[in-house]
């Protein structure tokens, strides 16, 4: 079982269009005490049984400890694919993480398993930035108003090869879209906004040769994917544990939200025996 | 010699980045009575003789007409590329595109070649829809503020494959990002907006997996792309007279200019002996 805060977000949005929280037969399965319980995600895994479609499972490796393969459920697995499967990074290119929270570290790990040749990570924490580096930053910078001139002034005025945004404010979106290299940069949103916000991209940015897009999961196939991102897990290729800042057992459940909340660590793991 | 009302555009937009009007050694070798004068997109082609770039030619067929031809300088080679080279129409596809002045006839000439399956070309004049339909357009609609739920419904609900936007305003430049299909659909702007507005792209529309891209010139590699799209031309395939709605000798050039702003045909051609 694994909170994530991006989860949340994520599921608003997808609730938005599926209306979520129903089985795709539009029925719940679940009940406390008679009331019936939505789905939460399709899943509600802090059930200790439930009903699920077929193709919301995936088969991963059964050496892999669940502590750790659980955070391939969202915000790591989304980090991780936006760098390699959405807008795959190329070796040698400079890549911009704009945020360093799961997703982020995510697309981080992904760019290095790319191959790529400097990873710049933004973000206000000096300890996530810490943790950036541990995954392969190359270059660290604490966030700010000057990002796209700081990334413009590094690569002789043309921008990275690929940003990834992971904080979900539609500020930094912008920025991720205007730090992308004139000509081919691609800049790629991964982080989910507020209702109701918009990105504004100057079309000049589009005309001159960007590509913006984004992905939720990464674009990553739950089902044939996960299981090769654990096996690199399990290679030695991503160190999963770095990113388990607590473990709780489930009677501690809502300490998990609290810690969540205050943005204290990157992951929460709940356990049960 | 070839009037474009998109040209000026365009060339506002290079002109931020380059300073273009000079030569790339920054220098003018244009004067009258003395009076320097600059190079328009680095050509200045009403001049009876010019220096040029070397890198700003490009050798097309002998045997094209030069009347023809000059179409290919611009606006009729950005919707080509933009359909056949920056944003590659699939076979069996389906394709809406926004505007049907020069360059958005040139998109929906592409897409006909790269073998779209349905071509939706919206505009307001009828004229010009008669013109697309001449051209492949497989639908014609009259543009409106309802062209995105229209493309929704005539698609099962989930959007175009592809989008090309060719009038340069963003409310236009947002119907075509969200017209574009959930999962995979590109929204490729080509035309060029004003200087200041933004375009507002509801941050939802790239999570679910569209593409936003643009490009100037269509993204074609002018000395390379334009004598294989002029063949293509001397092949039959595109059917450029269509596009000459005026021809004036050069004494006559500024009548060419009134034509233009009063969106009066397609394209004038200025000849001279």
């Amino acid at each position: 079982v694994n909170c994530r805060s991006d989860r949340t977000n994520i599921c608003v949005a997808i609730r938005e269009q599926q209306n979520a929280g129903y089985l795709p037969d539009g029925t719940t399965r679940l009940s406390r005490e008679g009331a019936p319980l939505r789905h939460f995600m399709g899943c509600s895994t802090f059930a200790e049984a439930t009903v699920m479609p077929e193709i919301a499972l995936a088969k991963v490796s059964a050496e892999a400890p669940l502590e750790a393969a659980c955070l391939f459920a969202c915000g790591l697995s989304t980090g991780l694919g936006a760098a390699m499967f959405r807008a795959p990074v190329e070796p040698g290119a400079t890549v911009v993480v704009l945020g360093a929270g799961m997703v982020g570290l995510g697309a981080v790990v992904g760019a290095r398993l790319q191959g790529a040749g400097r990873i710049i990570a933004v973000d206000l924490s000096e300890e996530r930035l810490e943790l950036a580096r541990h995954h392969g930053a190359t270059d660290t910078w604490s966030g700010g108003a000057d990002v796209v001139e700081r990334v413009l002034e590094e690569t002789g005025g043309f921008g990275a090869d690929f940003t990834f945004e992971a904080t979900g404010d539609v500020s930094v979106m912008r920025q991720a879209v205007e730090a992308a290299r004139m000509g081919w940069g691609q800049a790629c949103m991964i982080g989910v906004a507020g209702r109701g916000e918009t990105l504004e991209i100057v079309p000049r940015y589009l005309i001159t040769g960007r590509h913006v897009l984004g992905a939720s999961f990464g674009g990553v196939r739950g089902r044939e994917q996960v299981p090769k991102l654990v096996d690199r897990y399990l290679a030695g290729d991503i160190d999963v544990d770095s990113f388990i800042s607590h473990r709780l057992p489930l009677d501690r459940v809502n300490e998990g939200f609290e810690l969540m909340h205050r943005q204290d660590g990157i992951r929460s793991v709940i356990t049960f025996p």
